[in-house]
């Protein structure tokens, strides 16, 4: 399972769609809650990721498993900036089939009771 | 180490403070990478918590657990808003070590260029 999904990435950060696509349920569904977007269906996931724009890179930086379900942290690289990508999976039958990204942005910190430090 | 995060959470939200308490290690350090905001240690996170203004509530709506680390899905209800919060953990001791805070927030989706359903 572990190898499953740092296939998954490695695949897309290699522009390698036939692996990708090796990755994925026929019926998987990917939903961006923050614009409640949805796709169904492993054709449709390919062709969002192949026709993404830009130069980007992607690394995988964190990777947690339990069960069926496992969550990634990706740093998404492009033109000069970086994104943290938090993308929540579920398998079934050994492959991605449901998955649920995440794109948290940068913002200034708020008044806070408690002052923190910044690093 | 599951009853820990769900006491943990609980004890939040119950504003058992003696109770949270004892779910942190000494030493934590809280992050919160949006901002690059940190606290560290269990008198400033907890003074954090019990002083975060206004009438919240959560509630735990997801729990991963592999091995040392931990990633948790909070509902975040504060006057009629409901927010995701995504926190990764690290443990040490049986205890949280770590904490990576992260509060996705809602956007419009950008024009793709493969177009999605809403849900």
């Amino acid at each position: 399972m572990r190898q499953l999904l740092v296939q998954h990435w490695q695949c897309a950060n290699a522009r390698d769609w036939d692996g990708f696509a090796r990755t994925l349920h026929p019926e998987v569904e990917y939903r961006v809650p923050q614009t409640r977007e949805l796709l169904c269906g492993a054709a449709a996931l390919l062709d969002f990721y192949r026709s993404y724009p830009g130069a980007w890179t992607l690394e995988l930086t964190r990777l947690l498993l339990d069960g069926d379900q496992a969550v990634s942290c990706t740093a998404f690289h492009v033109e000069q900036q970086t994104m943290t990508g938090i993308a929540f999976f579920q398998l079934r039958d050994g492959l991605v089939w449901r998955i649920e990204d995440w794109w948290p942005e940068s913002y200034l910190p708020p008044e806070r009771m408690v002052s923190m430090q910044r690093y």
